[in-house]
């Protein structure tokens, strides 16, 4: 029988899972809502039934639970105060998984997890210090040291989306202004390009679609067909992304950096310009020591296997 | 025979080292002029005299040499291109110093080897994750994750004082803009004040000395008689520190920052506004978690039980 663990992305709305075996391939996936439970009792419950369901139509042995949800904590196996979740406060949820199926659990937050599958599954095998970014619709981050994962004392390090880098900028969910996330993210481009609107006299593709409809994917093809408004927006939003990379490096001088997620999909259109001013404003020290790479994950797959990944690890510890 | 590491200070002046033992105490002391010695070679076999009169004179073992130097790098045991030595170049220094004595030998830069004191003989013994700030000409940095120093892949992660605040903000010496030093240390305090003098409608008791006589000292004397333009220049100061302190635990989320240093002996009047700003500006995970800390190591030996402590604790591996 295959040994595997379960990987669980528990998301705003849904929480697919896969089987993961130590290799990474997945070898049964299934998902549940996740925004269907008022009470995290009622969906664990639930999530469980649909795992074990699974796990005899497809003759899988388990052997633990990784999951990644959003603000996670490792320490605590905890989800804690999570905004875009339903179960308010804070939710033991390694801890009932373990009393529910007598396995071990462990839970990051979701930027934590792709950097654990990068470097477990992914592009990162050999490396000891990278940081991987998500540019989602906010900017997630988990960076590894000498070897490990960084969850410094709380177990929330690594929120280099809310590094401020203009704290005159714009206003962040939370709550504080100019958080790198507001510009360098799906939702920061977006803000970027209806600013850039607001000068009538430019022309632009994007003046054909309202401006409730614009979302990242229409800048991104709009920038392929060569409108220059869209051009500027990546430039933009690769200049304020490159120079946060570039403080980064100096903090802890990763071999690479991993962008990951619905702008990193973007290619050169974002990678080009995040090179250039990461490197032109790069400390003398670490020019040209820092690699700018794309995740090694499947975007489909990679939150599970990150999942999967941290599970593994700890297994192996 | 009592045992000891001798830990050396490497500056551009003076390299004082000391015979330290395994508590942290000091058994004896000694200097030698850096600035003396075009040749590394020549200023080593000084050195290296020099500590081994004492050592005859004391009659002290000694088991290793732990070495704080500028541009120090701990994977090579090498001092790279700096620029405020007279020895240009690479200098392999823990290899020359473990050929002439056949005793290992351990090198990394001055703020490095103050967080390691800190953490061996000093507050943050039982730390795992904190951040020690070196306030003097420059802003030097040494950072614990998980209990290790943070050295990335070239060894030279930490530099915090490089990290960039304002893209078009001061000179630095490394070439760039706008780095976190040219604001919050001795020097940038300085260059604060000589900007609000020159508003010729403020009154200060700091126009009573010339502006190449100002230094962090003077400006210190003046707040503390009540000076309405040098109390400003450490509200100013305090602020920017704090906002990078800020963004640094969203990085690694420290348990603890320590200020050390000269601009750091200026207590409370630093302290105090750098602590507000900190938290004001503080993502809310981390609200109230970071404490703002003054060294537990005394200046006029700390650089020297820095290394001492690095060797110590490479020793312990």
């Amino acid at each position: 029988m295959d040994r595997t663990v379960v990987g669980i992305d528990v998301g705003g709305t849904n929480s697919p899972f896969g089987f993961v075996d130590e290799n990474g391939n997945i070898l049964a996936k299934g998902t549940i809502r996740t925004d269907f439970f008022a009470e995290f009792g009622d969906y664990l419950k639930a999530l469980i039934i649909e795992i074990e369901l699974k796990k005899l139509e497809h003759n899988i042995e388990i052997v633990g639970y990784g999951i990644g949800a959003p603000n996670g904590n490792y320490y605590h196996g905890s989800i804690e105060n999570a905004p875009n979740l339903r179960w308010k406060g804070i939710i033991n949820f390694t801890q009932q998984v373990t009393e529910k199926t007598g396995l071990p659990a462990f839970l990051t937050n979701d930027a934590n997890a792709a950097a654990i599958g990068e470097k477990i599954f992914g592009n990162a095998k050999d490396m000891n210090d990278f940081i991987v970014i998500t540019l989602g619709t906010g900017l997630g981050s988990g960076i590894f040291c000498g070897g490990k994962l960084l969850y410094g004392s709380t177990g929330f390090a690594g929120e280099i989306g809310h590094i401020v880098v203009d704290f005159d900028g714009r206003k962040c969910g939370c709550g504080r202004k100019g958080c790198l996330e507001t510009y360098a993210s799906a939702t920061g481009i977006v803000r970027t390009v209806l600013e850039k609107l607001q000068d009538g006299n430019i022309k632009s593709g994007l003046r054909n679609y309202g401006k409730d409809k614009i979302d990242s994917k229409i800048i991104y093809d709009e920038a392929v067909k060569g409108d220059a408004l869209a051009l500027e927006a990546f430039e933009f939003t690769g200049e304020i992304l490159g120079k946060a990379l570039a403080n980064a490096a100096a903090f802890s001088s990763p071999e690479a950096i991993f962008l990951f997620g619905g702008l990193a999909n973007a290619g050169e259109l974002i990678f080009e310009p995040a090179k250039r001013h990461m490197e032109t404003n790069m400390l003398n020290n670490f020019k040209g020591t820092v690699k700018l790479l794309p995740s090694g994950l499947k975007e489909n797959n990679a939150a599970v296997l990150g999942a999967a990944a941290l599970c593994w690890n700890e297994l192996k510890k």
